[in-house]
């Protein structure tokens, strides 16, 4: 297992540079003074392809050998990862294959489509994709880019926390969304080397605490397809992230379904942003733990902006 | 009728910059692709209080005489003039009164009162809006502040584009949303000093488009209750509005209420922005023009983020 090193994240800034936005930090009067915090929010949900992956794809596709282009890249997701990678893949003009259930919206697939990414559908079920995803592999020889356990994905999304203290300085906590823990490895990996007195915490949906379980276990816990509104939080942690997270996370808070969504709807109203669910996770913690954070100067980043308008959670209930 | 002058939005600009921000603006390769043009939207959706209107009321609250600050001021309006002017009330610490139908939402009711408003409630007609108003005025001393037919309020209105000819250089147009003229009155004002060679256009609902026949006609039209999503749209120019409109715009350009509603949900779709219909109105409209606007470098406004999340246009249908 190959750790990603700090060179690795400077290595992979100068890479992504020209294919990623440096995404603004916004605050709220309001947020605030209803935490007793003071509130720096990194806003992803901006990011090209609408969300922080598109870093670590870049740096992967854009670090590819020569001898790899012509085969491509190929990864299973039906999320944001597979936006972003087919994104970074169509900037280097190179193909991109992506396995994604046939259940998968119609919307997601139109999306991938709409960067250049071609579509292999599988069966929903573990099994089916990946038999699936070992054919289409082994048929184009294309390299596989992992959503998060892979030391290009972390070195690529640890460029956003870069830039974060840059923009807001002096900051005494970062706090991030936790599915699979690309983002919140990358973060370890930046601050642990440029800032190591800022403490890292990790939000997660109560209904897939699974990181939350096994950071205090102390080893891997994944469970099997829990059911959140934070879709993109559903994975578990693999070894790499689980060596960022085992490492320097200092803890990991959750929160519910209906806290998810207020602390969603309140962004919506009062930054005027357009973020997803996974998005509103830290928020929802901090309300919930004001005196954790409170009199703190904290960094919250705002992982992506790719919702369904048409199916806005507060709509379902 | 005293028409404000080039040194009132002088004056204005510094007399609000304490209490609004510089609101940034925000470019989209994919809308540029789409229309062909150079689009940079200013963003008074991210303005205090949730919009532009927030300038004017702040120029007229801080530039009220020392012996009207206890009476305070007081308006009718049951949109973002009424927030915008208990914000700055409140900032100042003076009395706000306003005069609202007592079937607007309870939604808008609850902001006013948020920021510090005194609501007195009236039937939804015009005749008993006048009277109750009235009668709060005789009853307070508060100084009038009307939305828009108002010099102190189109001065102020006019700090947007001062700010947005700084942030986005070498504009050939800029376009507004209209509906009493404010924000294009101030407009006209700064342009027309800083900046005579930036064409300056209106953007309207078809189903309240009385500015588009005013301009036409070369005489104010005023219609009666028209009805259309675009909810800050609907009132009808003043003489003080219509000398700007008369004399500097270009033309003014209508869009029907599908076309707004799908012009609005690309904005939140691509942007991941939250903003209000009636601020979509310009880019539906270039949408339909766009070789008026293709090759050109256009400045967007971008009204007001203050919507219902709950009720949102494209879930009505």
């Amino acid at each position: 297992m190959y750790i990603p090193t700090f060179e690795d994240m400077l290595a992979a800034r100068d890479r992504v540079k020209p294919y990623v936005h440096r995404t603004p930090v916004l605050t709220s009067e309001f947020l605030d003074d209803l935490t007793g915090a003071k509130l720096f929010f990194k806003c992803e949900n901006f990011q090209k392809a609408g969300a922080f992956k598109v870093r670590g794809a870049c740096n992967a596709v854009f670090g590819l050998s020569d001898d790899m282009l012509e085969k491509g890249v190929a990864t299973h997701s039906s999320g944001n990862h597979a936006l972003s990678l087919s994104y970074a893949a169509g900037r280097r003009g190179i193909p991109c294959y992506v396995v994604m259930p046939r259940t998968a919206p119609q919307a997601k697939k139109d999306a991938v489509r709409g960067y250049g990414g071609i579509i292999t559908e599988c069966e929903p079920s573990t099994s089916s994709r990946e038999a699936v995803f070992a054919k289409v592999q082994a048929e184009t020889g294309a390299e596989f880019v992992h959503p998060y356990n892979d030391p290009r994905v972390i070195a690529g999304q640890g460029t956003c926390s870069a830039e974060l203290i840059e923009q807001a300085e002096n900051l005494d906590m970062v706090i991030a969304p936790i599915g699979g823990g690309g983002m919140i490895s990358g973060t370890c990996l930046t601050l642990s080397n440029l800032a190591p007195n800022i403490k890292i915490y990790a939000a997660e949906p109560e209904q897939a605490d699974d990181a939350a379980r096994s950071f205090k276990a102390g080893h891997i816990i994944a469970d099997d397809a829990p059911v959140t509104v934070a879709d993109g939080l559903k994975v578990p942690l693999k070894e790499l992230t689980w060596h960022f997270v085992s490492n320097h996370v200092t803890d990991i808070l959750t929160a519910s379904e209906s806290e998810i969504v207020d602390a969603m709807k309140l962004i919506w109203k009062r930054m005027k942003i357009v973020m997803e669910p996974s998005s509103a996770v830290p928020l929802a913690t901090i309300l919930k733990n004001k005196d954790m954070f409170a009199g703190k100067r904290v960094g919250i980043i705002i992982t992506g902006g790719n919702v369904d308008l048409d199916s806005l959670p507060w709509m379902e209930t």
